[in-house]
């Protein structure tokens, strides 16, 4: 019985979760960022100790004050198999208290390597089993079969980077491809189709990255019918008013995302929480639809 | 004194530690890719133990046939932290045994973050401390600073997925950028800017991968006075004979991977020993300047 309940959880799409957790909290992710100098300012060791330490305080934070966590791997990783342990941890830990978990990875490689950086991170039994994975599509995004497939039955979502948030990845993701689309619109098109091949819900398994850039031309975001994770409000320069901006034609469908922001509200337990709290009303109430 | 050997050995750069494992044993890389259907060919366990054993009788094997050994991360964190410790062991294994270490994990995210993956991999103390390690440019070549630091101060090599060896990446890597040249080209030209800035030598710390397939349009390889990695030799469809078409301008910066149609000899150490040898000392032959 308690496996019948499971399996049920684990088929609802992520959209719907994604829905009632903004609901409830508003639509903010709480990016979970341990930079070196982040541990130093929280006075933890720089070690997979001091990473431990973090991700208690942080999970005990944003358990009932937000609806989604964003760990970015490289923050675990740099501490060896012992940080990816304590990711797993993290993962499990976060995902128990009722959060929803993107891990920010950005894998991405061939077909047949993408079929084990898919087993690594999505469905049930994953050692890393995330809500959400973030992946690269610089070798193609025909090649992210496995990903999508197990992304679309275990109602995890498979989020491309399509347009990032720092300046640097404009020569990329500009680039005219043969249809005479840029890079990133090509792929929005393409996302759009398998979504509407793959349900006939409002929003499909495979989202996208979108840096809240209102200086850039548009993108036909909601033809995309997909989930968008935008990345980088606060430290990384965008704001909440910019996000808004961006998405304007589909705001129910974009996770805002924070890391520094709100990390420099640490350690104090409470102060970290009232942080993330008053971020995620804010967005909240700028993007209703 | 010891440190002294040590540091000196460390900084000696990538391509002239590659070099002379050339004039050693070829330039072929013994890729160590052990999927799922791979440990079940060879009888082991598809756990963290039986990828322990795999590491065991593959790095056996590799030690004194072969230059390099190019393990892909993706089927090492497919079994959790305890498939990245392993991964961590076969690092210092193979490099205790006079292996170069070619880390195949395709990182890149923005700048920030790729100080967090560069620290990972790159550098005297990193907890993978590769000699050299993949990444991919979608998010821009330019947020790849701390990572060309690192690979040009310790003597290692950043290798960026330019061309890959799938098809499915052609639509992104063979855009037209504003500057007229292809994303790949662009890339190229790029490298070939930096490594210019970085070393007097003939060759700097950043290389290219580029799939072999000489039915794709030329790329200026000797400008980019760079290391060049070719995977996907065998089970992928490219011949040696291909390699030496595509680098026939450069047959000395290339390094020819090849995973599947070696590991296919094993697990008997004798077979699969010989299997790498026979390959090694084709391309060996093959690619004589």
């Amino acid at each position: 019985m308690a496996d019948d309940l499971s399996d049920t959880r684990s088929v609802q799409p992520f959209a719907s979760r994604f829905a009632e957790a903004r609901a409830k909290f508003g639509p903010l992710v709480f990016g979970l960022d341990p930079s070196g100098p982040l541990l130093g300012a929280w006075d933890l060791a720089d070690d997979a100790d001091g990473l431990d330490r973090f991700v208690d305080i942080a999970v005990g934070a944003a358990a009932g004050t937000v609806g989604i966590v964003k760990p970015q791997a490289a923050f675990y990783e740099r501490h060896g198999w012992a940080g990816m342990r304590t990711l797993a941890r993290l993962i499990d830990e976060a995902r128990s208290a009722g959060l929803l978990v993107i891990v920010d990875a950005k894998r991405g490689d061939v077909g047949s390597t993408n079929d084990a950086y898919a087993e690594a991170f999505l469905g049930a039994g994953a050692p890393f089993e995330a809500d959400a994975l973030t992946v690269h599509p610089y070798l193609g995004l025909a090649a992210m079969g496995a990903f999508i497939a197990r992304a679309s039955e275990s109602g995890s979502c498979l989020l491309v980077v399509t347009r990032s948030s720092n300046p640097e990845g404009r020569d990329v993701q500009g680039a005219a491809t043969d249809s005479g689309l840029s890079v990133e619109a090509g792929l929005l098109a393409e996302i759009a189709r398998l979504n509407r091949e793959l349900t006939a819900d409002e929003v499909g398994p495979i989202g996208a990255v979108i840096g809240p850039n209102p200086a850039l031309s548009d993108l036909d975001l909601p033809a995309a019918r997909a989930m968008f994770l935008a990345p980088g409000v606060g430290a990384q320069g965008a704001t909440a008013h910019d996000v808004a901006e961006v998405f304007a034609a589909c705001p129910e469908r974009v996770m805002p995302s924070a890391s520094r922001a709100l990390l420099d509200n640490g350690p104090d337990p409470a102060r970290l929480r009232d942080g993330v709290a008053a971020m995620a009303v804010q967005f909240q109430n700028l993007l209703r639809r």
